[in-house]
This record gives C-alpha cells, sequence and structure tokens, in this order.
C-alpha cells in the first residue's frame, strides 16, 4: 500500500505551502488544486462551482429539516452537491491507489481511511493568519485586515460545514489527526525538512 | 533566555516518557515528579497532598459561588490550594531561569508564558491509553480495562479542571499549544529523535 499523508489546514495557515514542500521534500506526488479540475471533468460541472462547493462559499448542504419543503431548486442543488463530493471520493480513491501522496484539504483524511493516511492538520491564530494572507496578496488584491479577518472566518466555516457534514466528525478536532501543527511562530520552510524525516525509512 | 519546552499530556498517552527521551536527546533538564517534591517542601505540606491537588483526584476548586456560605474548612483547603500553586509557579519560573528544561504538566504552559516556551500536548485514543497503562502496570497493579478508562478519564478530568481554573483557558484546546502529538499509532521513541531536530540550532 501506498503512503498517503492527508493535510486539513485552517484559511492562512500555510497548509498548502506546508504540504508542497514536504511533497517535494519526499518525492510525493501533491494533489490539491488538480482535484478540483479534475471533477469539474467527470461531473461535467464548471471548475468555479466545484471549487465554491469544495472550497470557497456557503452551499445548500442542510436544506432537510423535518417538517420543512424542499423546493426542487434546493433538491437539485443538493444532488449537484452530493455528486461532487462522490466524484472526489472516486477521485481520491484512485490517486492514492497509484503512488504515495500528499493530499491537501477537502475531507480527504476521512474519505482515504482506509488507506490509513497520516493525517496532519494545519493551523495558526487568526492574526498570523491575516499576516500571511497580507503577505501572499497581489497587486490587485489590497484587502484591509478587516475584510481578511471576515473571509478567513467564512472561508473556515464552509469548510468545516463540509467537513462535518460528509466526514460527521468535527473540523479541526485533533482528535482525527495524527500530527497539529500551530504555525503561528513557525517558519514552514524550516520545519517541514524535520516533519518529513517522521515518513523517511 | 534559556528554552523551555512545555509538555501537556493526557494520563496514558506517553507524555512523560516523551519529554523525558526529549530531554535526553536535546541535554535539557528535565522536570515533572521533582516538582512535587519541592513544592512540598516549601509549603509543609505533604508530598502526597501536593500531588492530590496537582495531579490525581478531585479536589475543590470551585467552592465559591454566589449566595454560597463557604465552611471554615472549604475556605482552609481553598487556601491552601491557592499556596501550592504560587509555590507551584514560584518553583516553574525559577527552573526556566536557570537552564534549557523540559517541564512536564501542570499548568507549565501559561505559568511561564513570558518565557516564550514551545508548548506540546501530547495525546491518544482512550483505548491506546488503556493499553500503555496496562503495559506498565506493575505485578501488584492488576486493573481491569474498565477500571483504567474510568481511573485516566477521572485523572484527566481533575487535569483539566486544574488547568482550566488556574489558567482560565481550555486544557488540550490545539490553539494553546504549537505542537499536538497524537501517540495512538505512534512509538514514541522512534518520533522523539525527529522532534528534537526542531530544537536543534
Amino acid at each position: 500500500m501506498y503512503k498517503v499523508i492527508t493535510i486539513g489546514r485552517q484559511f492562512g495557515s500555510g497548509g498548502r505551502e506546508f504540504g508542497r514542500r514536504l511533497a517535494e521534500e519526499l518525492g510525493y506526488e501533491y494533489y490539491d488544486k488538480e482535484i478540483i479540475s479534475e471533477i469539474a471533468k467527470k461531473t461535467s460541472l464548471s471548475e468555479e462551482y466545484v471549487s465554491e462547493v469544495l472550497d470557497n462559499r456557503p452551499h445548500p448542504l442542510y436544506p432537510i429539516t423535518i417538517g420543512h419543503t424542499i423546493s426542487i431548486s434546493d433538491s437539485f442543488q443538493l444532488k449537484q452537491v452530493q455528486s461532487v463530493y462522490e466524484a472526489h471520493c472516486e477521485l481520491l480513491k484512485s490517486l492514492a491507489s497509484k503512488s504515495n501522496c500528499i493530499i491537501v484539504g477537502r475531507c480527504a483524511d476521512y474519505i482515504l481511511k482506509d488507506f490509513k493516511p497520516f493525517k496532519i492538520f494545519i493551523y495558526a491564530d487568526l492574526e498570523a493568519r491575516v499576516d500571511r494572507c497580507i503577505k501572499r496578496q497581489s497587486e490587485d488584491e489590497k484587502y484591509s485586515r478587516k475584510q481578511l479577518r471576515k473571509m478567513i472566518v467564512k472561508i473556515d466555516k464552509n469548510r468545516a460545514r463540509y467537513y462535518d457534514f460528509f466526514a460527521n466528525q468535527t473540523w479541526g478536532d485533533k482528535d482525527n489527526y495524527d500530527l497539529c501543527i500551530n504555525t503561528t511562530n513557525q517558519v514552514i520552510k524550516d520545519i517541514v525538512p524535520v516533519m518529513a524525516k517522521i515518513f523517511k525509512d
């Protein structure tokens, strides 16, 4: 069986950088945004829609409540969300069966539980995450700290909702991970070579 | 300033072994049970009592509630608990000012916050902790899994109460630590040399 590392991460905590560098260090395949393109192809949905479902904005995951009549559009949208999730499961399992790999975000730890992945969660204080977002803003993006704080909280709320709904456990709860790394006071490029040694034979 | 590493740990998770091995690996001083003897000397309380307050059994930390009359014995006991805590704070600060060190448990991360310690939390699944307790039982101790489960939950509840009361934050909440290590599927003597590299220049 190939080695699989999954990385859950708070937005702005550097989880993506951590994953990418760890994959380079270990010579593992690295999957992140590629997953979105692949799911879009499989479902014939647009990449933007898939990305919205998996990452970016609130979506109607919870339209079904007792005594609540589901409108056709709600029901249709729920089916689409489910079809994205199913394509996602199928894709992750096929990637994990192919080679040693690192997969970032989106319930991968739960979806791949039969592959016994090593599960990492990357997090940081809110202000440290705002700092990181400011550093990586492009010239066109000039969000204020206040705007970024709001955006971070909103994105993480959606990640948590998606995870809690499909994995039926709490996103970011340390009990679900093997290692939780707080990047607030860490330089990611310095800690990756250290952490990589866990996976070297 | 000397390097200070604090280790919070769930009972039976191997936090003490982790701390001891890490101290050996780094050549740092290691403080754990020595703290209890030292506080007992300073407060003229017995080691058993100090250990009970810091570690082992429920104690009346919360006798003060609005509209509740405190009995003399409650009030006396609360003062003793507070005097143990004060002696504890003084001792930890003096140890952290003396040399690089690793201090296990008992609010050290909070008490030493001005020393900017690297804060580790060690945890594991309940059944893995029961396994570990069974392995380290002496010939005289033959607790059943059920008894050990109950004991673990009770001890951790007390640790949490002590921590939450004095540190005013949640024991085991990953946000309060730099690194949280789940030892369920780990061999501690294998991961310590890896983690030690974080602290080597």
